[in-house]
């Protein structure tokens, strides 16, 4: 089985056949910011390089790209649709309008699971006698995994993992709760590569036509080339009865 | 008075009579970031453009400038030497080892009051069954205070007030309670003003010769003529016997 998998492998499928065209590929990607006060908020490490890099590739294959962006220091990518948002709130909405008119909505955005319970109106004041500061969170939610519950339009989901201990296990898990139909999981622990470098190691993991779980790991790489090696994934991925919906 | 102060108003002097040359200079820019995992961090809006302009402007008068600079997008200007930090502890060690060298002090940069109490060393992980989570912050150390405070080699100390309610008296606290020679106040709460913008308006507030408290509005201005118009003040403001350590 191992060896059929590597040699019906998607990235087997030679460059130049790949073939977006037709396709609507949603994206989201870089981090959210959470509100505390109207000066804090709550962020993390996402450059968006990678979200970016895919939604190139897709305009590239000739995909219609739509592109729901957290605050990044990214241009645009020639051909795509940029919808910037700030808070998970901002773009789960944008996420769910899009995902009922979309073929495959890549989720490759780190999304902040909690945000603040109460936003305050002005900064908040730091006192001499308050040693601490309890902040209370409260969870947002789950875009991907309400993509996947989706029971009409569902598009062909494809979630990211990142992961600093437990990759596989954890990527596996999340494919299975989430109802996704493929994850990219990368070790964001790993030097020089994953938030904020270029480069990029990641495990795919991908139910197949029969249902069965299936993966491929590919080794540190740019995020560019990364990109297409999922994208060509997608595409071998895709039922075929679906999509294209020009 | 009102009168008075307009016209030895530091403003008032002919920008080619500044010169700040023989003069030590150290100024911090930028936001902190402090880390509640290896991914999630709490951060703010500054973007250290005042800061960065301030320093640009300092070492085109002639000054020896250091920059100790948080996370931002922004070019070291020409003729500055920047000290990179993430963290307020970070900014706290590098801005205190610095300040006894410095004739001037400026700190700019909107450092995080809090931390978490622990860092996790790895990637908290989101559990369904919990609605909520509650995140212990302790006090960061408060870098311009201690400044303020210092007995020995303590530089001509300004400090920076970013509101959105009762600028002036908040501003006026600041000045005297961390033992400041100037403060420089913006009402983040205007629109295209402060945070992130290349525009700012200020009410400067300062200690004139005989320990009075003085105080001068700049209207809405670029960034770098205000820089300009704040060194301006504090070369005014020096005294004579101090600074010059070249």
């Amino acid at each position: 089985a191992i060896m059929e998998e590597l040699f019906k492998s998607p990235e087997a499928a030679p460059a130049d056949s790949l073939d977006a065209r037709g396709l609507s590929i949603t994206l989201t990607a870089g981090p959210t910011r959470e509100l505390l006060d109207p000066v804090r908020y709550l962020s993390n490490h996402s450059s968006g390089k990678m979200g970016y890099a895919l939604a190139r590739a897709a305009a590239d294959l000739g995909a219609r790209v739509k592109l729901i962006s957290g605050p990044v220091a990214l241009e645009t990518p020639p051909g795509v649709e940029r919808i910037d948002v700030e808070s998970a709130r901002e773009m789960h909405e944008a996420a769910l309008r899009l995902a009922r008119q979309s073929d495959v909505f890549i989720g490759c955005a780190a999304v902040a699971d909690y945000r603040a319970e109460t936003v305050s109106e002005h900064k908040i004041k730091k006192t001499d006698d308050q040693e601490g500061l309890t902040l209370k969170l409260v969870k947002n939610p789950d875009i991907i995994a309400e993509i996947g519950a989706m029971q009409e339009k569902r598009p062909y989901l494809v979630g990211f993992a990142a992961e600093t201990q437990n990759l596989e296990s954890h990527a596996r898990d999340k494919l299975q709760r989430k109802k996704l139909d493929m994850i990219v999981a990368n070790d964001v622990s790993q030097q020089g590569l994953g938030f904020g470098s270029d480069h990029n190691a990641a495990l795919l993991l991908w139910r197949d036509a029969d249902g069965e779980a299936a993966q491929r790991h590919f080794p540190a790489t740019t995020k560019a080339m990364l990109a297409r090696s999922i994208l060509a994934a997608i595409l071998e991925g895709l039922p075929h009865s679906q999509g294209r919906t020009s």
